[in-house]
């Protein structure tokens, strides 16, 4: 059983999309990055704050997955990070109508001793100075390191972002932002440019359409599960995030084939959690549900062509 | 070896990419559905008309590609049909800047005795009354009737295409076509009000995305291969369903199992097709290259996860 360590945002969303609307929710990057790495046998740690307004069942909820919330701070007198979106019709776009960074402002991240030693360490979507300050804390070089980003630290913290993406494995990336990020429109040729920054591998998230896997001049493609209706994205590409890194972990195997096998484990998940509001559908989850799909899966995409 | 009937456009295009701009070239959804199945043995007959304006070593290259053009009506002193379009700069979406009808305003097409007993019947994009024309000469009812059409069709002859869809088996369509067509945005929806207007199986295209296929409550999915640089996206559509009917016919095995690998052999033409003007690249194609080619799509989307 590997070790996962995870930095990332716990929070509260409040989502709006052309289904409904809710109030303050479970939300955030690790949130949904840990809930869907608990489905694999892993010994899986998260670190992030919070404010002392995140309700204990929350925590609850962490712990009986057997997450390690030991470095999930709780600030005293702090508010918890707050994100409030609204979906476009399509669900394909979204505004952001309240970003609060509350006790996120601050955030130190501190490494437990137990997760230093980490195998799979997932840097969730953060500051890139977080995210370089829990690869620095590391006693010893982690087997592989993942990273997810977006836009909004190409726009502010570009120098810090190429800096931690130097002493990184895998990149995990959507396809506006592999383009905003390497200037190249072709997606393949965008992995070849970030291949160029440091990472040996890099996933691009194409939403709705799959999630396509580089390295070197190897690719693979996994679909997104067509589903008669996608509910609410949020937390899709975390859950996928946690999907891969939770798979790689629990089989201590990150060879590019085993690789294929954590995308379509990141991909299967995902397509769980666009079902409901949040990590309403993650949390409710059942491992027959997840066989069941990963089947679904292979009739998607496995044909049987005799090649000469 | 199973017989193939195609009827669709035989056209000069003029076409201008990013990359460069041609004058007037061979094109139309015969030609390219034709050159695509030529791939495959079978026996196969285009139904088409063109001016005499039309040369001769274009009628030369289905002649050496066994492609029976007996039924290709030239019309003397005739134009041939002409389209001149113009991409954008991510080649999703392009501008038509002329059509002339020429020829195939007046176009009645004729089946050829020797092609009324067609095992697959391949319908490219063409005004419904042809197409219907074509369904009500066959002999004998062909084992399979795959039908193409576009948004121009469902704007302005709604009727007469609805009319027509419900005598075939497959629909091909493009996915802002499905929805158009159906009213439905989740495509999964979309298939399912197709098979209620006649087809049992829906095939849905989403460029670079992928093609989608339906059937029952069963979905296959092949994603188009990640090219470096797609240089004309013009024919890509009528290349995949060139190597879709191509393939069922030359199999003559229309169950779904054999239809996903139909799909696979369309996506792996269509990925040749782009990458050249027009039917540059499908002219040249040697097998060695398209064998080549199918070795990438399984590496690309086959996967090994052991399920329980």
């Amino acid at each position: 059983m590997g070790k996962l360590l995870i930095v990332g945002t716990v929070a509260f969303d409040a989502i709006e999309t052309p289904f409904g609307q809710t109030d303050k929710i479970l939300g955030g990057a690790a949130t949904f990055i840990g809930l869907a790495a608990s489905q694999f046998p892993v010994s899986t740690g998260i670190i992030s704050v919070v404010g002392d307004d995140f309700p204990e069942e929350y925590l609850d909820l962490f712990k009986e997955r057997g997450i390690d919330i030991s470095a999930l701070e709780v600030v005293p007198g702090g508010k918890t990070f707050f994100w409030k979106g609204k979906y476009h019709n399509d669900l394909n776009s979204r505004d952001t109508l309240v970003t609060e960074l509350n006790v996120l402002a601050d955030f130190d991240p501190k490494v437990p001793k137990a997760y230093m030693d980490a195998d799979v360490v997932m840097l969730g979507n953060l500051h890139p100075n977080i995210q370089m300050s829990v690869i620095d804390q590391m006693a010893k070089r982690p087997k592989i390191i993942i990273l997810d980003t977006m836009n909004f630290w190409m726009d502010n913290a570009l120098d810090e972002l190429l800096d931690v993406i130097k002493k990184i494995d895998v990149l995990t990336i959507n396809d506006e932002e592999a383009r905003q990020l390497t200037g190249e429109y072709s997606l393949v040729k965008a992995a070849q440019k970030i291949f160029t920054m440091g990472p040996k591998y890099a996933v691009i998230k194409k939403g709705e359409h799959g999630a396509l896997l580089f390295h070197g001049d190897a690719v693979f493609f996994a679909p997104a599960l067509p589903l008669e209706e996608v509910f609410d994205p949020t937390g899709a590409g975390d859950t996928f995030a946690g999907g891969f890194s939770g798979y790689l972990a629990s089989t201590e195997n990150m060879s590019f084939e085993n690789m294929k096998n954590a995308v379509v484990h990141g991909s299967n998940l995902a397509s769980f959690s666009v079902e409901r509001f949040g990590t309403e559908r993650l949390v409710s989850l059942k491992r027959t549900e997840i066989q069941k799909r990963l089947h679904q899966f292979r009739a998607l995409t496995q044909f049987d062509i005799e090649l000469q």
